[in-house]
C-alpha cells in the first residue's frame, strides 16, 4: 500500500459561501463613495483611525441584535494561548476599546472616522453579503445632543454630497429616553432592572424595530403574546398587558401634523416620567438646532417610529432613508430603506473603564447605499481601458515597448498587447472588452515608411451605427495613418486631450 | 449559592498581541502611498480587484515560505458545516483562486491590481505585525517575458513616483530558470522530483534567499551540513558535497564588471543545462526590453543573488530594494533592503485547473515602505486641523452652530466644541491639540457689537517665538476682529484662500 500513489486532489475554485468578489465598476463606485462620504467627515472635523480586522472576543462583546444567541454572528477562533480572537463586526466595539486602551492620550473630546470590512456569521441573501463596507464617524466625550444634531446634518449632508436631492431621502430622528419615559410609565423600566424585564425590554425594542415589515398589528402581536408568520414558526412576545401595548401603539402612532405637533403629543405621552420629559426636550433642542444650521424638515425630522434595533443605544437614535426604489438584481422593483443609522451610546465603554463615557455616532451601510445608487455618477472617467498597442510582428517587439513607454510618459494609459498575437482580430477583440479607446498599429510596412495606424475604437463604433455613405466614412476616418514621430500628439488629439 | 451576585469583569482594553492601530498621518500617508501606486497599476493598463479577507483554507493553499509547517502562519477556523476558512495571507493564492472560478468570463490576458490588509499568524517583531498591507499587479495568461519586464519597469516607475530618486533604488531581477540549471547541473533537478529532492531544493532556495542576512559562509553552511546560529540553534543544511556548494557559490558570485559580463558568466555557469540556457536567455530579453523603453541599469539591473523565498516562482524573479538607510521607531539606523518583491509563476493556478497558466506579479510591502519614507512627502495639506469655533456662552450655543455651518457650506473644514465648556483655556488647548489653523471667539458683549474674534493660531505660535517688541504685535496681531457678515472671507483670507 505504501507506494500507491495517491491521485492529487484538486481544490475547488469558489469563495467561501456568502462571500463575494467586486471588480469592475463595483469596487470603483465604492472607492468613489467612500472618499465622497470620508471628505464630509472631514471637513466636520473628524480624524481617520484604522484599527485591525481582529480584536479579542472579550473586547468586541456581544452588541449583535440577536443579543440572546451568544458567540453566533461572528467569525471566531482561538490562538495558539487559547484567548479567543474574532473578526469585528461593526466599527464601534473596536471604537469603544481604542479609547479605552488609549484614553489618557486621546485629545478630548475625540472625535474619529473609520470605514473599511466588518463580517457577519449570518445567513446570506439577495445583497447581503458576510462581508461589507461600513464607514462610520463618532464622537466620543460629548454629554450634549449639540453632537448628535451635527450628525444629523452630517448624514444629510452626506447623503445629498452622492446626488441624492432633498426629497430623495430623510434622516428620521427619535429619542430612546422617550420609548424608556413610556416603558417607565407601563412599569417596564427600571435603572436596575431585572433580567425578566431585560429581556422583556429587548422583546419590546426589536419589535418595533420590526414596523416597517410586519405593520402595527404585527408588532402588537409581538408586544402582547407572540406572533405566528406565514411560515408557521412562532414569535414569543413580551408578554405585555392590553393596556400596555396600548401605550406603545399610541407612541408609535405619535405622528403630527407638524413637527410642533409631533413633539406635543409625545410630551403627552410622557408627562409622569422624567426620562421621557428630558428625551423630548432633548429632541425639541436637536430639531431647533437642525433649524437654525439650515436643515428644514424635509432633510431632518422627528419620527416617533425609529428605535433602531441595538440594544446599547440610550439617548437620541437617527436613521437616513432613501425615499426612491431601485431595480434589485432580478429585476424586481424595491423600497431602498434605511441606509445609516446611529444614537448614543453612554454605556458602551463603561464595559472596560467602569465609568459612563458620553459617546454618539453614525455607521453607513456602504454596500446597500451602492446598490441602490447604483447608477452613481461621477465613475464614468474611470472606466476607460487603455490605449493598445497591438502586436502585428513579434521581431517588432522591442519598438512596441518603446511605443508604449511613449504613451506613458506622456501621461496616457496604455499597454502593449502581452496575450498570443496569433491575429489582428483577436487583439483588437480584447480592445473592445477592454474599453480601449485606441489600437495603435504598426507593421513591417509601416515601419518602412516610418508611420502607424491609429484606430480610434469608439469612434468606430458609433460610426458602424451612424454612418450610411463612403463618402462619410472618408471625412470622418475611424482610422488614421500618423507619422511615428507624432504619435502621442495624435492620440492626445483623438482622446480630447489636444491642448495639453 | 445562587443568589449570590456575579461581580462583573471587565473586559481588557487591548488589540490582540503582533496587532496594532493606525491613526493620523500614519493611515493619512498609507493612503497616499496606496492611491499613488494604483495611479501606476493603473496607467500600465490594470484594473483593480477586490476579493474577500476570508477563503477556505483549500483555496489558499499553503505558500508561506516555511513550507514545510502546516497549516502555521494564517490564521484559521472551521465554519458550521466544519469546512475550514481563513484569513488570506497574501493577495496571490486569492487571485489564483479568482481567475479559476471565472476564467471563462475574463478578457485574456487578465492583468489586475489588488490592495488591501493580508494577515500571518507569525511572531510578531519591531515593524513586523500581524496584519498588514500588500498592493499587487499581476498579469495572467502571458506566456512571454514582455510582462516581467513590464513589471519591473513599472516597479521603478511607482519608487520614483513616491520621491526616491534615481540612484536611491534598484530594482534586481533574476531568473528562477538558472538556479534550475545549476541545481540540473549538480544532479538536484528533475521535473518529476522525489520528494526528497523537493525538501532538499527547498533548503537551498531558502538559504540563498538569507545571503543578506548571513553572507556567503553562513549560506554555504546551510547548503551543506547545517548552521548553528548565535543562540545555538541548529538548522539543518541540504546536505550537498563540496562541490556542488562550489558551483552554487559560483552561481551567488557571478556578478560581472558589466551586465553583459554577469549574463556571459552566467551562460558559461548553466552550458550544460537547456532550462539554465533559456533562464539567461530571458534574462537577457528583460534586459533589452528595459533598456529600449529607456530603464537604465541605474534603475533595473541582473543580480543573481536573487531568489525569494517563495515555492512557487518557475522563472524571472524580482526585488525592488532600497539602497537608503532610516531610523526606526528605536533611533536605530537601518538598511532598508526589499520593499517589493514577485515574479513568474506558471504552476500556481494549475492547481485548481489541471492546466499550466502563465503567470507573473509583483507584490509592494506598504507598511515597510511606509516606514521605509517615514518623511513621505505631500501629505503635509491633510494635516490640518479644524476651525474652532468655540462656546463662550452656552445661551448662544445656536449661534455657534450656525456660524459653525456657515463655514462648512463655505468649503473650510470646521467644529463647534462639543465638549465641556468651563473655561476657554481649554477650549484653545484642544484647538492647538487638534492643530487648528483658526480658533473663532464670540461672547455676548461680541454679539451685541455684531462682531466676532479670530484667533490666528498658527501665526500665534510663530509669533510668539519671532516678535520682541510691542509695535511689531500690534502690526501683525495673531487675533482681529471681524465683523460677524464678513466672518466666513476673513477666515479664508488667514487661510491663504483669500481669492475664492
Amino acid at each position: 500500500m505504501k507506494n500507491k500513489q495517491k491521485k492529487p486532489v484538486r481544490p475547488k475554485a469558489l469563495q467561501p459561501k456568502g462571500f463575494r468578489d467586486y471588480q469592475g465598476l463595483d469596487v470603483i463606485n465604492r472607492d468613489v463613495m467612500l472618499r465622497s462620504i470620508s471628505e464630509i467627515y472631514y471637513h466636520y472635523g473628524f480624524d481617520l483611525l484604522e484599527t485591525s480586522a481582529v480584536e479579542t472576543v472579550e473586547a468586541l462583546g456581544k452588541f449583535l441584535p440577536d443579543i440572546d444567541r451568544p458567540n453566533e454572528g461572528v467569525f471566531s477562533w482561538q490562538d495558539e494561548e487559547e484567548k479567543w480572537l474574532a473578526l469585528r463586526y461593526d466599527l464601534t466595539a473596536p471604537l469603544a476599546r481604542f479609547y479605552s486602551q488609549y484614553k489618557n492620550n486621546l485629545t478630548l473630546p475625540y472625535r474619529r472616522f473609520a470605514m473599511g470590512p466588518v463580517w457577519r456569521n449570518e445567513k446570506p441573501g439577495p445583497g447581503r453579503f458576510k462581508q461589507f463596507y461600513q464607514c462610520d464617524a463618532d464622537s466620543v466625550g460629548v454629554p450634549s445632543v449639540t453632537a448628535d444634531a451635527e450628525i444629523c446634518m452630517m448624514l444629510s449632508d452626506i447623503i445629498e454630497n452622492l446626488g441624492v436631492p432633498v426629497g430623495g431621502y430623510i434622516v428620521k430622528i427619535n429619542n430612546r429616553k422617550i420609548l424608556d419615559g413610556i416603558l417607565e410609565t407601563i412599569g417596564l423600566h427600571d435603572s436596575h432592572m431585572a433580567e425578566g424585564l431585560v429581556k422583556k425590554k429587548g422583546i419590546v425594542l426589536r419589535a418595533i424595530d420590526k414596523l416597517d415589515r410586519l405593520g402595527l398589528e404585527g408588532v402588537e402581536q409581538l408586544l402582547g403574546r407572540g406572533r405566528e408568520d406565514e411560515s408557521g414558526d412562532f414569535s414569543v412576545g413580551a408578554e405585555l398587558s392590553e393596556s400596555q401595548v396600548e401605550l406603545v401603539s399610541a407612541f408609535l402612532g405619535s405622528d403630527g401634523s407638524s413637527q410642533q405637533q409631533t413633539l406635543t403629543n409625545l410630551k403627552e405621552l410622557v408627562k409622569d416620567s422624567k426620562t421621557g420629559v428630558t428625551g423630548v426636550d432633548e429632541l425639541e433642542q436637536i430639531c431647533c438646532f437642525c433649524d437654525v444650521s439650515g436643515f428644514s424638515i424635509k432633510k431632518i425630522k422627528v419620527d416617533p417610529t425609529v428605535v433602531r434595533g441595538l440594544g446599547y443605544y440610550t439617548g437620541p437614535v437617527f436613521e437616513a432613508e432613501l425615499t426612491s426604489t431601485f431595480f434589485d438584481e432580478k429585476g424586481i422593483k424595491r423600497q431602498v430603506g434605511s441606509v445609516a443609522g446611529g444614537g448614543r451610546y453612554d454605556d458602551l465603554i463603561r464595559r472596560f473603564t467602569g465609568q459612563s463615557v458620553p459617546a454618539t455616532g453614525v455607521s453607513i451601510g456602504v454596500d446597500r447605499l451602492l446598490v441602490a445608487l447604483r447608477d452613481f455618477s461621477s465613475s464614468e472617467n474611470f472606466d476607460v481601458g487603455p490605449v493598445l498597442v497591438t502586436v502585428m510582428d513579434k521581431t517588432l517587439i522591442s519598438d512596441y515597448q518603446a511605443m508604449t513607454h511613449e504613451l506613458r510618459r506622456n501621461n496616457i494609459r496604455a499597454e502593449m498587447f502581452l496575450g498570443n498575437p496569433k491575429d489582428i482580430g483577436r487583439q483588437l477583440k480584447y480592445a473592445d472588452q477592454r474599453n480601449s479607446p485606441i489600437a495603435i498599429i504598426m507593421g513591417s510596412d509601416e515601419v518602412s515608411r516610418g508611420i502607424v495606424q491609429l484606430k480610434d475604437l469608439k469612434l468606430g463604433s458609433v460610426l458602424s451605427k451612424e454612418i450610411k455613405t463612403n463618402q462619410e466614412w472618408k471625412e470622418r476616418p475611424a482610422q488614421i495613418e500618423e507619422k511615428r514621430e507624432t504619435m502621442v500628439k495624435a492620440v492626445k488629439k483623438i482622446l480630447g486631450r489636444g491642448s495639453e
